[in-house]
């Protein structure tokens, strides 16, 4: 009797096209095409587990699943196998065999996500899957400033939308950057985890803050008071990417 | 009786939907989009002159052309008008009334050109239509040595396809650089003109050098000996990217 093997993929995808990654019922998501092109290649149905729910229209440069298989495929043909059924917009850039209690989502120890917004008046033709056209002008100084408040541990009830069922909305905030480059400007947040439309909502909040509509010290406040509907706005969704994600 | 303006505009578009720049019969064109927006804002049939002719699937994030109008249009309320009418794909960045003799072609004393090589073996999903994915190897400190060999004035015969009508191959490059980040590499080539393919044809042949197919010196040779046939492939249309135009 084969022993059922463990398989881990880092995949990366464009998610214009799709109704993020989670498999539902009359939409296209990159779960259905990652479980058809394992299907294709095994002709096993499984259910991959992936490290997080992406929306629709988010972004992954680094995405982690697994799943069990019982076919003989060698390990290494694997990941050629998978690209060779997969549509141009995902790709299979690793898949290794790995321990039998690999959990793609719950050994997850944190990831960064960058968020890309476009200053240009105009918007952008090139970037316009890639990034949220904001036409006003924005304080980069003031943001950055801001940005320091929420490095660290902190309550996050705030920065969340319903629809997790996070237990508990304590975060930590490893890292915060922002980089302006021309016309575009790129916020990267690693932390051990986020809350529901996380990144959105504080991208959202140092945005008010960029334009002057709240003060530098506003996400203190919002922190204690730990009300949604005193921070910003989610910004949408194809700004977004997951860049890298941490065992 | 109203005098007819000439009217400049700077666009950025992404060219994977379009069959290039000019306008053509049973294809869809960047051309053809500008003049039906142009017509209607104005409803005047106007012919429009671009600085150059890109091909099927290049982008531009700056590209360069004039038409004249009879419209009493405001001249601060062109660009607006023109971007209500024209696809999320085309976007005009700036619109001026310049002198009656302005030609964005006759006029352009330059240009520059990026080309996108990723060279992870995978390919990449989030960059599929601006780059090229090249599998093996490059060795990048060959083709920065090699790249020094067509900065100045030369005959450009060997890194030409049929299809332009110049009549002298004779070209000015007055910076030549590369760049690497990743698993992405940038080629930047500024000249006061370009022969017909001339950076896809450079590109494929340093890709030849960084492979090891050919010496570094190697590009003096094709100099030299004026024949096409002897230098490297062009590389596919989506990795090119129109960046500048200089007047």
């Amino acid at each position: 009797v084969r022993e059922l093997r463990n398989i881990k993929l880092v995949i990366e995808y464009d998610g214009t096209n799709y109704s993020g990654w989670q498999r539902q019922n009359n939409a296209l998501t990159v779960q259905e095409c990652i479980e058809n092109a394992i299907y294709s290649i095994t002709k096993e149905r499984v259910d991959t587990i992936g490290c997080s729910r992406t929306d629709a229209g988010v972004h992954a440069r680094e995405f982690v699943l697994n799943f069990k298989i019982n076919s003989s495929i060698e390990e290494k043909k694997i990941k050629n196998a998978l690209n060779a059924f997969l549509p141009d917009d995902i790709i299979v850039t690793q898949a290794y065999v790995v321990d039998d209690d690999f959990h793609a989502r719950y050994h997850c120890k944190g990831k960064m996500y960058s968020y890309t917004v476009y200053t240009r008046r105009e918007g952008t033709a090139l970037f316009r899957n890639y990034s949220y056209t904001f036409k006003k002008k924005l304080d980069l100084d003031k943001m950055i400033r801001a940005s320091k408040c929420f490095i660290g541990t902190h309550d996050f009830s705030s920065f969340r939308n319903l629809g997790s069922s996070a237990k508990t909305a304590e975060r930590t905030i490893t890292d915060f950057r922002i980089e302006q480059n021309g016309d575009m400007i790129k916020f990267y947040i690693a932390a051990d985890g986020f809350l529901y439309n996380m990144v959105r909502i504080i991208v959202g909040t140092l945005i008010d803050i960029g334009i002057g509509r709240r003060e530098e010290n506003y996400i203190n406040y919002l922190m204690e008071i730990k009300d949604r509907s005193k921070a910003g706005k989610s910004v949408p969704p194809q700004g977004l990417c997951l860049e890298e994600v941490f065992y």
